[in-house]
């Protein structure tokens, strides 16, 4: 179609009630800041085969047990509910982790500053957030390099412009120009001030997270934290089987105060759990169940995410690999025992192990992002922006992922059997051997026919010659240059801001700085 | 894992039984020269949403009618079959295309000239075949060029080399340095000198359809041939509603000699058929009803294929665009209907829009590929080498997509679920916080844990820049050149390959060069 029949297309359309006279499998309007997915869910393993992984977790955690560490109070309320407790060794009868997750919601908001941007997580829709822990960032111009608080800055400017990011995200990049200690503070503070999508809250450490709540309710004042969900919160296993201080402080922060937490078993298979992912399936099931069922010792009905991040290492190198098939099974496979348990489920990404933004970073990446809108993940963390299996944060992968996020919306929300879409009239009036171009109906249509990418080159070769022979790279870096130029930030209330910088100033005050 | 453990796991690889007592939901042996699917479909639409389609595509065939042009004997075996005929135009009642449809085999068998790479076409399987139909070849040495029977050979061989393709195919690339009229005679000789694996014929005239047949004979003897499929083709229609008489007379000579056609639609939506997924749909279904109904008036029961090819065309610029959402919908809804209809699917592959193997060529590649294993279209056309919407074949590209193949298949056989994936014990042994490296079970498993790609750089940065910070486009580079350096052709018999040679000499001197 040329741009004559864009402009004809234009003018001629006419303003004539959009009704709907047929049947609409699905509605193509994004009506919501997320992904409110209308097609049927891909699976991987039927339903006798999730019970036998099931009755192996369940095994797991009665015979084996999850060492839950540094954390007596932790070890007090497994105590208190049944759970069998040997220093810090817990094994759970079989059924008391189901059980215990019966409060667990089966879907929350979290809450956005801006409210249009209030976000379900769980039932059958699906977020995207940002890539989170990298200290590393690397772009075509600057290289690689150590990310800093300006980095981490851009990154969340750049997941608020993206029509297909829905969440700021948590540590897009670790700014390690700022001190372990206190960084969190200008991370929280940076998603507040440069973003009004949600956000996550700091888990390095139970002030950090008290830091992060108090930082909320300066934002949402106090009340509507008390009683909503603000944040949603990454507490990592330490697989094999553990759960450490650290997490379990941060969790129980969390908990206590009805912000989500996501109970991620971090899994490598082969060096992590077992070498075959029905053994890792049923390991990381465990390890997900203790940890949920805890938030529910802690504060019953507080909501809990089933999180999974599972790939496979490298039998030759030991390196975590990332696309791989068996990483697509277990992602699948996953998401249904999270179904089955009731409970909201976060997985997936665009992941690659790749150094750069190439045909590798591609493949994996969408051999990991396409199993996780199919799967029904709910919460996707590193949606975008991934390099280097998480070390390093690229800019230009950053856009380049956002743009297929942006078309896994538009196959998500299915396939509009509505009567203009039917088109029945067009193809009567075009009939055998000639071509839609120009018809009428191409003509209303065409505007909100298919996805447009924001980087994909479909010109002749002629023309992609002419116009210096880029890669998709190279294209990637002009648009994450001109997003940036062209960012304006949300407002925000001076008084809140001045608020969150008072905060900030007194909590950085009351401690030196340190690196651990 | 390092090496001394690899080493260590094929010292202390025990040969005790592989008893599996515990239940498994998929044998992961590649037993066939295919994949059996073992997980379940994806689908994007209803059965309501189906049945919906299928009345529309029956309104068109009624109502509107197809175009069979240039070709007599259609149109009297239409007349004959009660169709209303207009001209060319050939307009079938409702329920008449099904009706005839009813001969047409679910699934068939192609057999190869070496028995064990026969391949059954249908059902729950998918093969895949290279790329088909590019003028222009490019590589990263030799850059963007025509085509020549060396590079057609180039890509036979490696077709033949790479244990993921189960298929030779057809024009894997035009032979653009020999005539028109009989550069389909080195091409079919190629398939058969180069390789043992099943291929395709030519369809560019009747009579070179009917070459393709006497060279089959002359390998499989024309008693085998007579009574068997041998070679599978390509029929094209020319949406929209439009078959031509070349397509025509070549399908007629392959259904009466009971060789498989594969009746494509070819759609740019918005240029051959209506702008939106739901007419487009209807339209394809009424052009592949029609032409696979005709197979079945030139002889019931002969093997025919409902093959799909459909992308958009940008509104834009009118160029076609590959691996968008709406192009994965519309594959898998017309898997969707392929199935209710009976008969094996052709569509998919490893589509880009791209001129070079970058990221845009891999995320759109993937996007295309992974629709097609997960709905399951049991014929992969394309399935590696596309560059430049179909224009170019290129040799890292064929390499790099054929990698993604063998991770395809893996996903397709599924999780085991015997007692020695499921590592119990393995779990057992480890417990909490330990590590699974050295684990008995990681070591009796680890060597055929993980598909292993021969082209991602799984390493770490320092290791990666040690290497030379190649992308995967370079390392593709290396692996073609070692795969055709290492080649060696599969016996064919003498005699055989005399009768081929003295075959093609004749049909040359019968008739001057000519580029039509």
């Amino acid at each position: 179609m040329d741009g004559d029949v864009a402009a004809e297309g234009r003018r001629g359309r006419r303003g004539r009630d959009a009704r709907r006279a047929g049947r609409a499998e699905a509605d193509r309007a994004p009506a919501t800041p997320y992904i409110a997915r209308k097609v049927p869910l891909t699976e991987v393993l039927s339903a006798e085969g999730l019970a036998l992984i099931e009755a192996n977790a369940e095994t797991i955690l009665a015979e084996i047990g999850v060492d839950f560490r540094d954390d007596a109070e932790a070890i007090r309320l497994w105590r208190e509910a049944g759970a069998e407790v040997q220093g810090e060794r817990v094994r759970l009868p079989r059924g008391l982790a189901r059980h215990l997750l019966k409060t667990a919601p089966a879907h929350f908001t979290q809450h956005a500053r801006n409210p249009a941007r209030s976000v379900e997580i769980g039932g059958d829709n699906t977020v995207f957030a940002p890539v989170y822990g990298p200290p590393f960032v690397r772009d075509l111009e600057g290289g690689r390099r150590y990310g800093t608080i300006e980095d981490f800055r851009n990154f969340v400017k750049l997941a608020y412009v993206s029509p297909h990011l829905h969440h700021s995200g948590g540590t897009v990049c670790e700014p390690v120009d700022l001190p372990v200690n206190k960084r969190h503070l200008d991370m929280v503070y940076s998603h507040i001030r440069y973003s009004d999508k949600p956000f996550m809250g700091s888990v390095t450490a139970a002030s950090r997270a008290a830091d992060s709540v108090r930082m909320a309710e300066l934002v949402f004042g106090a009340d509507v934290v008390a009683a909503n969900t603000v944040l949603v919160n990454l507490i990592n296993c330490n697989s094999p089987l553990v759960l450490d201080g650290t997490m379990l402080g941060a969790l129980r922060i969390y908990a206590a105060t009805n912000q989500a937490c996501i109970v991620s078993p971090f899994i490598l298979a082969g060096a992590m759990s077992p070498v075959t992912a029905a053994g890792t399936l049923a390991q990381l099931l465990a390890e997900a169940m203790a940890g949920m069922a805890f938030t529910q010792l802690v504060r019953p009905g507080a909501p809990v995410v089933f999180g999974t991040f599972v790939s496979a290492v490298s039998m030759q190198s030991g390196a975590p690999t990332f696309g791989s098939p068996e990483g697509a099974q277990m992602l699948v496979a996953a998401a249904q025992l999270a179904r089955r348990l009731g409970v909201p489920f976060r997985s997936g990404g665009s992941l690659t192990a790749s150094k750069m933004p190439d045909a590798q970073a591609a493949y994996e990446s969408a051999n990991t992002l396409q199993p996780t809108v199919q799967a029904g993940v709910n919460f996707v963390l590193h949606a975008c922006g991934w390099l280097e299996g998480g070390l390093c944060a690229g800019y230009e992968k950053f856009v380049m992922d956002a743009d297929q996020l942006g078309m896994a919306a538009v196959y998500a929300r299915g396939i509009d059997l509505g009567e203009a879409a039917q088109a029945l009239d067009a193809i009567r009036e075009v009939g055998p051997g000639s071509h839609y171009l120009g018809a009428t109906h191409t003509r209303e249509h065409f505007e909100t026919a298919f996805y447009r990418s924001a980087l994909a080159d479909n010109n002749s070769v002629e023309q992609w010659e002419a116009d210096g022979s880029h890669d998709m790279a190279a294209r990637a870096h002009a648009l994450w240059k001109r997003q940036l130029a062209a960012y304006e930030a949300p407002p925000l209330d001076p008084g809140i801001d001045e608020a969150l910088q008072s905060f900030m100033a007194e909590r950085k005050a009351a401690e030196p700085d340190s690196n651990v």
